[in-house]
């Protein structure tokens, strides 16, 4: 199987915290690619990566951006494949301004937005992972064992004071 | 065909919100149901509803919620199904708090947030149509459609100063 | 005497603070149990945990949380056992994300909410201590003593520039 | 039986919110008292009546103020009783102004603060009758039919759709 | 002489707003075209704009939009001209969002910002002209003039109290 | 000369900040006192030195505090002396918290405000001057001096490319 | 006696605001001037009016401006005399921008500032009043008797439930 | 040619940042001057500096400046060039309160600006370049060879995960 979710980044300063998101997907087994383009830089790369998206089997398209951050826009501008963003942390309020960018899309080209940083990273994976999941029941599947598995590790803990 | 998307909100005072995500369904032609749930005055309800969503055969559920907005991350707790977060308007910071409790989820539980209001409530309904597009080929050419004729839309508006 | 008042927190790594709250209970010789419960994680041990809490003698429950901090909203919709409720600080604004999530609860489902972290921690046990004195008079007079013997302590400051 | 919880908020002008505190403590039949007093413009006034509630048999104060909001906080230091804050809504930000200066609170001086504006004063009541409820059991009992009540109510409400 | 700046705005609903930008132009003689152009709903005429409208003989662009407002960044991306973005007022923290999402560019990709709504829109109209003025010297004549004529404007104003 | 001026502030951790205040007082050559008073730890105490300080010769207080910041505010209120607040620095949005408690004050009991942190040390020293400076003419003169030697400082840098 | 005390603002849809300082001197008995002055169109008309109001006999100025509310900072720049800075409500945040612009100011030039709109008026009239008392005896007692007869005036409010 | 783009700081602390606008436009080739001057402590050189500025052959003014950042407005209103203004990063929000001073001008004196801290730096002078660029065609094309020059860069960027 190719690649189905593609991570993006707009730069590769992004990529220690958007590694967890990988990561993730590796844990899961779920085929993926990686890259870095630039919302403002290059942004005829951007179109044409986001246009090609769906006919090269693509199924959920993950990018990430800080600041004016219009990276996910800019890729749910040229695709109707479900689109997840993932707010970078930034030295102003801590990626407030991340977050607003990318979750206060106008009606008509939805992104679905994560948390800020390295939670949102993990999850956009597993958000990925569980769109994909629908036509994929092995994904499915997978996420479910990986739920289930953190349930268990967060019920193992009892009283700190003992440990 | 039942109904593949689930509407949840956490007061019936949302409903003129979210009416804009089931009309939205409606034009894509999706059956979907749709609820008020509280995630805090009928908790064992919204575990039970989140539960049992996927044997019924919902494939993605929207919920909405405002202020200390639980809902989505609650029934994102109870089912491995995609949930998307509709934060809802308050008067404290026009729903920031709302957005900040909805999308902020810990590690291993992804809520998949969109825009505050009316905006989130129509691009909630676009992003299911399009996760369930993947399994549901009629849906995704729906979406298309949708798109294409909001694009034709916005380039026949020209000089505002003409009209 | 068993645990009059029980501790919980969403995650392990909250407990350098919530260190605080046990260390004044000890201080002010309250019995209590310490728990790592995640609302999100696992959920139906939260709800099982706060609906026995009050067959089990617990008086007053202190829940921990940071983020989309939904754990004292959850634990308070099952219980109806006094909630207070300590936002951890965060990243993104200092804990302010924290704070609105644990305070801006609905109507019907009161959560008492104290400072944002260490702060936060102490003047929870405080409060709780305070409130299962109303049953247990020795527990009010040793807050007395407590509040006495930091008033002292501030009085014997005088002059900064002498020491 | 006399007044066991009193109700004390810094102008009149925030009675129109506070009258709802009022009322659910007349729902739950809790004998209550209701004062106007200013932090600021009667400093000593503030100090006797805080520093006597106890002796006068008032169980919980619930204090209400907007903007640099210190009435909770001049009240908690005058007193061990059980303290609840409730922020008025201002216009700077909604009432997170009053929300900051009533919960941000030194460690040694607690307030339990709840939500903003009206959802705010309900709650309040609720957590005085809660905290009042350990000494007098059918206060507790009041409570529990009060969030049964609560709970049918929303378990009624079904597809908004319908009407 | 041809349109030498461009009014871009990201819906019709702007134009209220950014009519104010317009009429400041016409009090300064400046000849400018107007446009409707949505940054997310119709990407490829938006790049086809901004990167043809050197060439037009366009000198100047001002962008206006609000929410996640891409329009003056995605513009900027695709020409060298001068790009300014004026934030449109949005409920959400009265325009921050479009603020933050208009000026917070990542190093490279240069917007001039200008204030929230209308003042901005007359702000960046002035500095368009400003602009325009090094190439033009009698648009940098009319801004003096039109400088002046405001200095004395208020200048004309005294003690309110007599009028 | 006896004090004029008086430096109190809420927590002896606040005194490497307000250092800044009195090292300036010093700079001056205005004789002051300075005081550790709590408003919430040892609010009679509060009340006694502000309403004293009047009789005592202090012609203006200078009063810093942090978090929900009461000081200046309870100090203001038992005393018609001007009244300087300085709001120290947080972790929760940098000292937003600590001025929105310092500077809203309700009509009736003003604080004159001064920056966070020790930028307002400094200021709230030159402006207690200031205002000491009506009745005392050498100290006018002084502020004037410190004013004049600030300028000439600033004037005497020129491009930084030089060194 | 000629005017002791200026009221300077940014504009004159300030006045409505400021109406309210003007008022509270005339009831305090204070001789005072008003004056509609832009830091920004009219930037000599502010530096020759605030260099020359010693020199005419004013003793305390107040200041107030809204949004890059640059005009009290301006007119500090240019005195020693006292600086009150009144931040005026906007649009955005609801005044918050004026505040931060007002009361950030580096060391070396105090503005003491005052409450966003109508409160901060009426107190910086109070403390303008305060601040000239030091020189005139019978400017204090007037406020002296202001704050009593506003003590009293709250003390006769007693249970609201009453009327 | 002498220098038409001046860079102007309110404090030597801010030139470790505005060291990065003066680098761009060494590598676009624009002569430029360099100077410290504050708004607050030296207004008359500011005054003098921003009025002369024109006839000495500045064509563009980059002012950059921390907390109530008045300098940029304050040139702005002593001179027709274009002025704009580069937010300085503060402990108090992370700059945010530098760029609501800088950008919230009123109608009539416009500052264009650009993001907070580096980024702004190196933006503002990118911008200047491109304004001075109408009048010097050399300058323009040298800003369409660093932005050719970027793209480039970013597009040889590929997976991450490669090293």
């Amino acid at each position: 199987m190719g690649s189905i979710i593609a991570i993006v980044m707009g730069s590769k300063s992004d990529w220690p915290v958007m590694e967890h998101a990988s990561r993730t997907l590796d844990e899961l087994g779920v085929a993926h690619e990686v890259r870095v383009l630039s919302a403002h830089r290059s942004p005829q790369a951007v179109a044409q990566y986001a246009g090609s998206a769906e006919e090269r089997g693509i199924e959920v398209i993950i990018a990430a951006a800080g600041g004016a951050a219009h990276l996910a826009g800019v890729i749910a501008a040229h695709t109707v494949l479900p689109v997840l963003g993932i707010p970078m942390e930034t030295r102003l309020s801590g990626g407030l301004d991340s977050l607003l960018s990318t979750v206060q899309m106008p009606a008509g080209i939805p992104v679905g937005t994560l948390a800020i940083g390295r939670a949102g990273a993990v999850n956009g994976a597993l958000l990925a992972a569980n769109i994909a999941g629908a036509a994929h029941p092995e994904l499915r599947e997978a996420v479910r064992r990986y739920r289930d598995a953190q349930t268990r590790a967060v019920l193992e803990i009892t009283d700190p004071r003992e440990g």
